[in-house]
């Protein structure tokens, strides 16, 4: 299984302005699909997906870490599926991931944000969102052109 | 089983400049996992997924699509595995992918060129970008914020 470590660290992309130690804060957004269901498949509403997302934006107060939703991220195999997104990063799908599991991807968000390498750390990671792990896409700075 | 029909369409970003009846074409990157394994696991080189990136070089000679690779795309799960990139439309990971798969990732990024609402068609999409769809993940554009 992945564990992130494959890809060569990028220059980082923050900006370090003050004196202040704490390190550069960027906006990750959270985006859950809110039309997947419980692991019963019931058609019920609210849909589990639309419980994370409220989930998600309690645990998300205070923090710049926006929650959108979205109508399928084709995940179905996967059961209840979200993505974190930031900028100039890569860009993550997880799946296997519950009504509550709105304080995990928070947690991963906020690592996301202070990443200088552009992928979200392992270490730290709930166990949600290693184990979850459906697929990661790369901006293509990141590629490389076959040889 | 998403269909890709669920989500509305976006206004069309093809530019129509002549009278030419052919559709607008836009760049579409296949990105193809270059580490990842066959069905056996092996550690043999080159690695399922290199052969994979030379097949759709093959299959795209021609054609304004870039291949490009990436060193995991975090879908171990699904074996071999791509992704079907375009500016400012959905992403798309496909697993359960075959070295000989390239000229199927170039039918779809030749559907996907010509797409007008962000999404690569489901009609004439390879049955193996159907059956072997892992994720999508839209652009932040096509997301909505919590009500």
């Amino acid at each position: 299984m992945d564990r992130d470590a494959i890809f060569p660290a990028e220059p980082a992309d923050t900006v370090s302005g003050t004196e202040d130690a704490a390190p550069a804060r960027h906006a990750v957004t959270i985006l859950v699909c809110s039309t997947c269901r419980d692991e019963t498949g019931a058609d019920a509403h609210p849909r589990a997906g639309a419980l994370l997302a409220a989930d998600a934006r309690r645990a998300a107060t205070g923090d710049d870490i926006r929650i959108r939703t979205v109508e399928c991220l084709g995940n179905c195999k996967r059961r209840l599926s979200a993505a974190l997104l930031r900028d100039g990063c890569w860009s993550y799908v997880f799946g296997d991931l519950g009504p509550d599991s709105g304080a995990d991807l928070v947690a991963g968000a906020r690592l996301f944000s202070t990443a200088t390498d552009g992928l979200i750390p392992w270490r730290g990671r709930p166990d949600s969102l290693k184990r979850g792990l459906v697929a990661r896409i790369p901006p293509l700075a990141f590629t490389k052109d076959l040889p």
